[in-house]
């Protein structure tokens, strides 16, 4: 497994330590895995990285012991990671190790941190009478993974590259006769093939009246002459995810297929003509729907223009409606995301493009392999 | 999919609802969401449900409106659910939903609402002036799920049962030459042909030296005569996990490889015999320990020997050690995990052996097929 050289977690360190002023901070506790592996490379389902203005600490219990010592003597150490033992609970754990380097001001991951655990934390500290004191604080990690460097670029862009050959096995696949999870089965081992070390998410192949259902995984209904079928899928390469969607018409296409199959092929590139540093992500998320309003089809359109890609398959930035509880995010250089408007007809069917999109200088990179016309198979 | 039937939700609902005098509640926030499919047959991974003395409220997006209309007309509806939409955020419906009803003493699940959840409820409660008070609760569901109903036993029998053929495939799969992650795409393969709808964790094959890395899951290392394997996975079948782990040697094994096998065997059939009603979970743990303990293998053994399964691959009853902050789980008839007791070696290998087992009211029955020797492949 690819992991970023011990410059790279200095500088995703850096970027986090320059907020701590505004933040009031003397120390945060990253809970998020996906954060603690960005800042820390270490990859797991345990643990808790508290970084302080002069190091990074990680509390972790005993399971991990062998692969952060091997960790920490390759070219992707943790430069100074101070590892502390777990030996009865992780809340306990840090408690300790908060005490033991006298931080006093702690910034909290607010979206991590269960109710269960910040209860305990604050009791404990009260009834102990330690000079701790916690504040929630949102997306500080969120928002520096949002722009990829270089060694995210190069690992998301490979990632988005092999999903071709699996767009090509998935494309063999759909077929007159042939169920839904059959047409799963078979992308999946072509994405095992292709090298990724798991799915991003659940794959999708969604025929017929289902395609119509956004939460539709893939089941046993049988494709038909005549179906559009929703095929979403993505893997995972090196910790980071790739997502595409295809529809395709099995056999030839009616009018009203293709009609809204090049609805929302307009639609996807109109958001991707609007890609570019500067631009806001409502401003990307209107330029598709308002061509599928356009078209009558605002209504068709329930769901979001994208999403960010990234240790997570649904991270920031969310390209989407204004939200009254969500700022739009401005795009720079560096963030990737997708871009996969859709269309949804009730008892008909309906049509998802989707391609993963790299910001550049200048505009985008679109680092899944476009396709132009609904292919008929 | 099997979904338990009305009846089943309603009696599964009762026992939540029995607790709500104790608890001095109006209503139960269920937002987790093995919770929230336990309760109300809802399968997603959005959604709040909302438990009051009288009915089911769902609070849920417009992606699962189809899903929850056909469910809704099937045997295993959920009777008199009420679905409360979510134009913008989940809190904001909650909210409106919570007020709407008019109960006042809300319990929340503090394992699963975050810290940034909360605060906005808390924040926005005070600043409307609402009637309303949130109480942590904890483990209100996860307890009533840690005995299994009919409907669940008979889902969890055939998942343990369908992994026989896996094994064979593992044991198969498994020689001189063949990197590790060869043989987790065999196992993989074989999981979706014997039905699984996804894997419960990521499989484990961990030879050689990785044999003693608690964490390690299947990577590049080559097979070698003289390896011990430890061979971890486990499916998920209509919604329930079963996990199995067999340890076989490539090639004839050394004698201190039957030993430390022998050793765990002695453990696992030790911690086995005393499963039955009434017994704590730490007496099963130190059952198996002191078999290991007495050979001088007690630092070896630095996991717990079990876990509950069900609708989480690990949820309660846990079976460990005693701990300061988790009180002991008596066991009752219908309860449902696994005894997987190991030893690792560090630079030599490990041993693990795991069977799933189903508390009746006498004794255990164990619901993988339990095997013997230290197979040789």
């Amino acid at each position: 497994m690819r992991l970023p050289d011990s410059a790279t977690l200095l500088a995703r360190q850096a970027r986090i330590r320059e907020q701590f002023d505004t933040l009031n901070n003397d120390a945060l506790v990253v809970t998020a895995f996906p954060n603690i592996r960005y800042l820390a490379n270490h990859v797991g389902s345990a643990g808790i990285l508290v970084l302080t203005t002069e190091a990074a600490h990680l509390v972790v219990d005993f399971r991990y012991e062998s692969a952060i010592a091997a960790l920490q003597q390759s070219a992707s150490a943790c430069p100074g990671l101070r590892v502390w033992p777990v030996p009865g609970s992780y809340e306990e754990a840090l408690l300790g190790c908060l005490s033991e380097l006298g931080v006093e001001r702690v910034g909290l991951e607010s979206s991590s941190v269960t109710l269960a655990r910040y209860e305990w934390l604050v009791a404990n500290v009260k009834s102990r009478s330690l000079p701790l004191s916690f504040r929630s604080t949102s997306g500080i990690v969120e928002r520096a993974r949002m722009v990829k460097d270089a060694t995210e670029v190069a690992i998301l862009r490979e990632a988005a590259l092999r999903l071709d050959g699996v767009v090509d096995a998935a494309f063999r696949a759909v077929r007159s006769g042939v169920a839904e999870r059959a047409v799963a089965v078979q992308i999946e081992a072509a994405m095992r093939d292709a090298g990724y070390e798991r799915l991003a998410f659940d794959t999708i192949v969604a025929s017929g009246p289902n395609a119509a259902l956004p939460h539709h995984r893939a089941g046993e209904r049988v494709l038909a002459a005549g179906d559009l079928v929703v095929l979403d899928f993505g893997g995972v390469l090196d910790g980071y995810c790739c997502d595409i969607t295809r529809t395709v018409s099995v056999g030839p296409a009616s009018e009203r297929a293709r009609d809204l199959y090049d609805a929302v092929h307009a639609a996807h590139q109109a958001a991707v003509a609007a890609v570019r540093p500067g631009v806001q992500t409502t401003v990307v998320d209107a330029a598709a729907r308002s061509v599928l309003e356009a078209k009558g089809l605002g209504p068709n359109f329930g769901h979001g223009t994208g999403h960010g890609l990234g240790l997570d398959v649904h991270e920031d930035p969310r390209v989407g409606k204004p939200r009254a509880d969500l700022e739009p995010v401005t795009l720079e250089a560096g963030m990737i995301f997708t871009i996969e408007p859709g269309a949804y007809v009730a008892g008909f069917g309906g049509v998802r493009i989707e391609d993963d999109v790299l910001v550049t200088t200048d505009g985008c990179e679109v680092l899944t392999r476009p396709r132009r016309d609904l292919l008929s198979v």
